[in-house]
């Protein structure tokens, strides 16, 4: 099977906010807070509450991924050039462990971490910024990592292959929604429904294949 | 206990909307059509697809309830005085079989239809409304029927003790959304998530008692 752009482990609010409003280095989420990643956490964590496929559904974020498309504001939230000593939201050892493909009107040098990441800063359209990700995973899947407007994105250039979304609920009322624009979205994905641990639901989205 | 009021059986499509686009006496959910009510249809004609607690939150639907309170654009889709000869969308024999309180700013004549539907026409506050439809109820609990804006409207003044969400996998991209303005319900309310047949997900919302 040919590599696939995966989206993994998405939460959004009831409401379909996956993110909140006002954005800060200090809370990537906004007023969301960490509320839409608990359930990731308790799975991480091997807490009680976390289901046996909210775990398995965690470890597919890193399985079979050679490497991840993010928008700009998931490296940094605010707009323009990236300060020259922003390094990300991850530390020196990112969890991602693959190259990682920064969308950005502003590119920059790349970035070398620790553990096997390096964020390369590139000003390309989806499909480019996919083809480049695709030679760099070697075989492996492409991880679409958010944000919220990124994903929309790719979706409206159809190069989504898999869409694994969380629902979590709470209602945040205001942020970014993820499925603005996505009308019939159900026509071009087969939609599979499974209920997760702490009241979340998993959303497992798979594009059909064309005729 | 006291009577209850309660929205049961309220289905929304994944990105919150109740109804779709361009309501009409012939599609009152407009654009959405019947989709967001397939898994009601399968629960009440015993259709593979439905489980059991599909079939218990349709039957929940009727039991228990002495009275409806629904909203003007629920009984007839348009606006201003309500058309002498409409009787509803639902035939001479409405499936309430109870008193129905119908919030409009052009009341007009009750209308006793067969099988127990009494009709009522008033221009009414939420709590007035809300008193009336309790006496009528005789003990009983009261229905709030819809559509979007009256849910909102009640949940606004919070009024609403029971709200029973379904989860549609589609997205209808355009609509009326249930979810506007209801930022931070989950703290009012206890969430319980269970899932349904054809991929619909329950919500349970059960508003807390004051300390």
């Amino acid at each position: 099977m040919a590599a696939r752009l995966r989206v993994q482990a998405f939460s959004v609010s009831l409401d379909g906010f996956g993110t909140g409003e006002g954005l800060t280095d200090d809370e990537p989420f906004g007023h969301a807070g960490q509320r839409l990643h608990q359930w990731m956490f308790a799975a991480m964590e091997g807490q009680p509450s976390a289901t046996p496929l909210d775990v398995e559904l965690v470890r597919r974020f890193w399985d079979g991924v050679g490497a991840e498309i993010m928008g700009r504001r998931k490296f940094h939230v605010g707009t323009g050039p990236i300060p020259a000593d922003w390094r990300g939201f991850w530390g020196e050892e990112p969890p991602f462990h693959t190259p990682v493909f920064v969308l950005t009107h502003h590119p920059r040098a790349d970035l070398e971490m620790e553990g096997g990441t390096t964020f390369h800063f590139v000003d390309a359209t989806p499909s480019a910024a996919l083809a480049m990700a695709t030679e760099a995973a070697g075989g492996l899947d492409v991880r679409l990592g958010g944000g919220v407007e990124t994903v929309r994105t790719f979706l409206d250039a159809d190069l989504v292959d898999e869409l694994h979304v969380v629902v979590v609920p709470l209602v945040l009322g205001r942020g970014q929604r993820l499925w603005d624009g996505q009308g019939g979205l159900e026509e071009r994905f087969d939609i599979e429904v499974r209920p997760g641990g702490s009241g979340v639901t998993h959303l497992l989205l798979t594009r059909r294949r064309q005729g």
